[in-house]
């Protein structure tokens, strides 16, 4: 696609809602499922407290959306949190909001696909252990999905998104109804007996996961770019829209929850014994969990659009390697969907495909990127005093004051069972970035031609090497190859059965074209190592500075599989090379010279 | 280790019964199960037939170990089954004992190593769901001790085998002694209700899958030349001590079988139940399954021993890639070990680690192979007519007979359950032999010097193609070493922002050392297909019967992860080389001329 033509991928308001939200909106099944994890333990005493905690996540999810509300028009060029911190905190903070991002990008796509598989395995028990299986499938298919382009995967994505606001919302209409016609169930007769203490911090870190609602909402401020103009007031619009879906579809079901008295079974999920209670067994249940698993298998496409896209901006940056700011051929972030991708799909496996165990990590970075990007803000109306700045830095402030204070609950709770994962892999990163900026300003200190004189000495011809493993055609025309680019040929015969040499010097009398042929012994039977030793030894004889030039002759057979039956010493002797001249410090040119097999 | 020490690896009795004979001892392992889960579903009047079927396969014993004992002297340098029907009854039956043998060390690894964890997990029955990963496991550490050399693994694997037959020696003395104070038990009593009727077909599938008891009756045969002088002597003695040692451990396990009427639990081998009858559950039970898992598990080595040294046969005879033909350095046969494993973990992967289901698979193929054997023996004799070759022919040909009738029983009686794809693979494998074969005979014409005048006419000096991202130090380093190969060098630069050309245009002026530059756009971005094209390009312009030589300019960073961070485009530009010249027919010389990066 021409470069031209990028200004027409970009979103209508529809299709970016389908695109940055999934994630915010889906993060409902997890948040919902983590609090009444959190509160069961504690009994009906517990779950009473779902509904006051619900309300405290909201009032979070409103001042939160209002502040990044206020970084959409003050930074219309994307970045989000990494732009925003880097620019009002310095490199350091900024790096620190970078790390984050990157790790929740991978954790909000481990933790939605395996919450999407744990919907539809409560619909179908028999799917329940097959967890891990299924959300790597759905892995693959989501990241395929992204890498065919992000037009594409707009409107792909579109369909489950409002298929599930419709089905969940109409089934939240039937409970309404339902709550109204039939009142109040008791959540101390349906609640299990309590096995812990209803103590402070259980309540803590309840709202410590249930924070894990708030994810997303940072998604559109950092995907600016991708909305079609007017791009600033369709992007603020859209936020709106979905922090009001949020909040109601959150509030809603927990109080429906509560409510009802929904009490989950082992293998199923707190929002799949709460469909059950409204519309009972039939499609309609079947289709609330389908269109659960559909809105968080795209949530991960939230990541599939973010992560490449952070990535891309501190490759710009020079903190990652460069080839994660290439565009596509198909405009797509190729190498950061395949890195996400990979990632996690490694964290399924390794938390067995629970997205309860990932939750502690997922936390963590969320609000430390949240804290950074809102106390970047204050600092930004500070400097800019713009028209009504101080509205402005305070509604700022107070995001940045409300996400420090979730930021310490969810590290102080959550430390042990995961967070520290987190504090400490963000340092880690941190260093990365800086050795990769430090090697890229190294090497171009090196290439540099300042200093160099323009005019430079013409290299002389190289030394060639040709080994030779016996005197035939593919050889012949090698050695016809050497002579073209150098005067100063020799080939080299590794005699790994003594008396063979005999042969092949006899038969070098009549081909070898009058280029000296050295015969190294190999008692035991290698070819790789007495051909190194030659080498070491005629760069060491001639002491120029150069390292001799490696001609590899190369069967290129006719069809693929005949590879197997050719160039196994050659492909060895390469990878030794390779090795060799690392060690050496020192560099050494080889030739592939391919001879074409007919048949 | 040199060429000279190859006799000192030879192996003396002890250590050749410990290498070749677990797969033949440990067969009393799987066969017994297969007896006892063939007849089991009859009842107990279906578990009365086991002493007649071990008896009738004991006969089958004698008969194969009397014709293997003439084929050691007649065939003293190895190569079995394979060797023998080749020499005697033409090239494509000798290839077919040789795909049937092939298949068999497969398998015999495979069905080893799952019937040794079954044996351990009927103790710890926690280990059970485990039995692929365990399997897996020690395949891995079979391979890995292999792979360190055959003394080591005599040694090696000796203790294992010599404890697996103290500890089962000693509980059958045990049992023999406790079955005569004892007297026998009920099966009537002990047997669970029958589930299928006791018919002929019944009895013919038990014996079939009993017969896998003989496998690795032929292992010495093939490994002659691994023992010491007098090789024939102590092949043939180590032979004969082997087949009494077979024969007693069957006879005597199966007979107290049925004599204690043992009946095995769902998640438990039989032998474990027999074990658990005559010694209990405590340190001595765990002795023998411990004992029983060691001597399997060896028995994968015979299979490390034999597939690899089948291979290299094949090799030589140019029917498998000359790869397999190769002595490592280290005396062993890699390639063919690295293969072996690999098919091995599939099938223990494929048939989710049950050895019950691997056995139909298994006992064509072997009888296949003694059948063939034993027949290449009688033409042998009739063409040798050496003294009492009518006494040899005879025996042989009663063994040919004997595998025969055995061969068409479990042909018949296990086809559909998973004989007929060892009966479609065989000629799929031949298939590849001819195909290798013929690949290579080719090659050899098109290479041969012959007709080819002894002084060519020296090729020009190639046309150079540099390929420059930009113009550093790096990039003049690339060209000077190009124009020392070539007067002919022209510079590429892919366009991929439109303006980027003219610095790099106004740069190459100072740095360019008179080489023309040319500068390609690329509306799409991508750099390799614009390259590819100029290439193609200027080839058909010059249509000189050669193909432009091509300069890698590739850097190598000074320490490993900064590969990560350079050389992207260069290495994808190699790859979609190798596959155009492939496409086209024609060969192209690719020289790597590298940089290297001090930091």
């Amino acid at each position: 696609m021409p470069t031209r033509r990028l200004a027409a991928e970009q979103l209508n308001k529809i299709r970016a809602l389908a695109a940055f939200s999934p994630d915010a909106l889906s993060s409902i099944a997890y948040a919902n499922q983590e609090i009444y994890l959190g509160l069961v333990v504690a009994g009906a005493a517990g779950l009473a407290y779902s509904w006051p905690i619900a309300l405290a996540i909201v009032g979070l999810l409103a001042v939160l959306a209002l502040s990044y509300a206020q970084t959409i028009p003050a930074y219309p060029s994307g970045g989000g949190s990494y732009t925003v911190a880097r620019e009002n905190l310095g490199s350091t903070l900024g790096l620190i909001a970078a790390a984050a991002l990157l790790i929740d990008y991978t954790l909000t796509a481990a933790v939605s696909l395996t919450a999407g598989v744990a919907a539809i395995a409560s619909a179908f028990p028999e799917l329940w252990p097959h967890r891990v299986t299924l959300s790597l499938v759905l892995l693959v298919v989501i990241a395929l999905a992204n890498l065919r382009g992000l037009r594409e995967s707009g409107t792909l994505m579109a369909i489950p998104v409002y298929f599930f606001l419709i089905s969940y919302l109409g089934m939240l209409a039937v409970g309404a109804v339902r709550a109204m016609l039939e009142g109040p169930s008791s959540l101390a007769a349906a609640a299990p007996p309590p096995t812990a203490p209803l103590t402070t911090f259980l309540l803590m870190h309840t709202f410590a996961s249930g924070c894990t609602a708030l994810t997303g909402v940072e998604a559109i401020s950092n995907g600016v770019p991708a909305f079609r103009e007017p791009q600033i007031k369709n992007a603020v619009r859209t936020l709106g829209v979905m922090a009001v879906l949020m909040g109601l579809l959150f509030v809603a079901s927990i109080g429906l929850t509560q409510y009802f008295a929904a009490i989950a079974g082992p293998q199923e999920t707190i929002l799949s014994a709460l469909a059950r209670r409204i519309v009972g067994h039939g499609a309609a249940y079947i289709a609330v969990q389908a269109g659960t698993l559909a809105v968080l298998a795209v949530a991960a496409n939230t990541s599939f659009a973010g992560f490449p896209r952070l990535a891309s901006v501190l490759a710009r940056d020079r903190y990652l390697p460069h080839q994660f700011a290439h565009l596509g051929d198909r405009l797509v972030y190729s190498n950061g969907m395949g890195v996400l991708a990979a990632l996690t799909g490694v964290l399924i496996v390794i938390f067995s495909g629970d997205s309860h165990a990932l939750i502690p990590l997922f936390a963590v970075g969320v609000f430390l990127a949240f804290t950074l990007s809102q106390a970047g803000m204050v600092v930004h109306w500070i400097r800019a005093r713009g028209p009504g700045w101080r509205t402005k830095a305070t509604i700022n402030g107070l995001g940045a004051l409300t996400t420090a204070t979730a930021l310490l609950i969810i590290g102080v709770s959550k430390f042990l069972e995961g967070a520290w994962i987190v504090m400490l892999l963000i340092p880690v990163m941190m260093l990365g970035f800086h050795a990769v900026r430090n090697h890229y300003r190294e090497v171009a200190r090196e290439l540099t031609l300042k200093g160099l004189p323009p005019s430079l000495k013409p290299m002389p011809q190289p030394r060639v090497v040709l080994p030779v493993s016996g005197v035939h055609r593919g050889v012949v025309e090698a050695l016809r190859y050497a002579r073209s680019i150098s005067d100063r040929v020799t080939a080299v015969y590794v005699e790994t059965q003594p008396g063979d040499a005999d042969r092949i010097r006899r038969e070098w009398e009549s081909w070898g074209q009058g280029v000296p042929l050295v015969v190294v012994q190999s008692p035991y039977r290698s070819i790789i190592g007495p051909f190194l030793d030659f080498l070491d030894e005629t760069d060491r004889e001639h002491n120029d500075g150069t390292l001799a030039t490696v001609i590899m002759p190369e069967f290129v057979p006719a069809r693929w599989w005949q590879n197997l039956l050719h160039n196994q010493t050659a492909w060895l002797l390469r990878l030794a090379l390779t090795f060799r001249r690392h060690r050496q410090g020192q560099v050494r040119a080889i030739v592939d010279v391919p001879y074409h097999l007919r048949e």
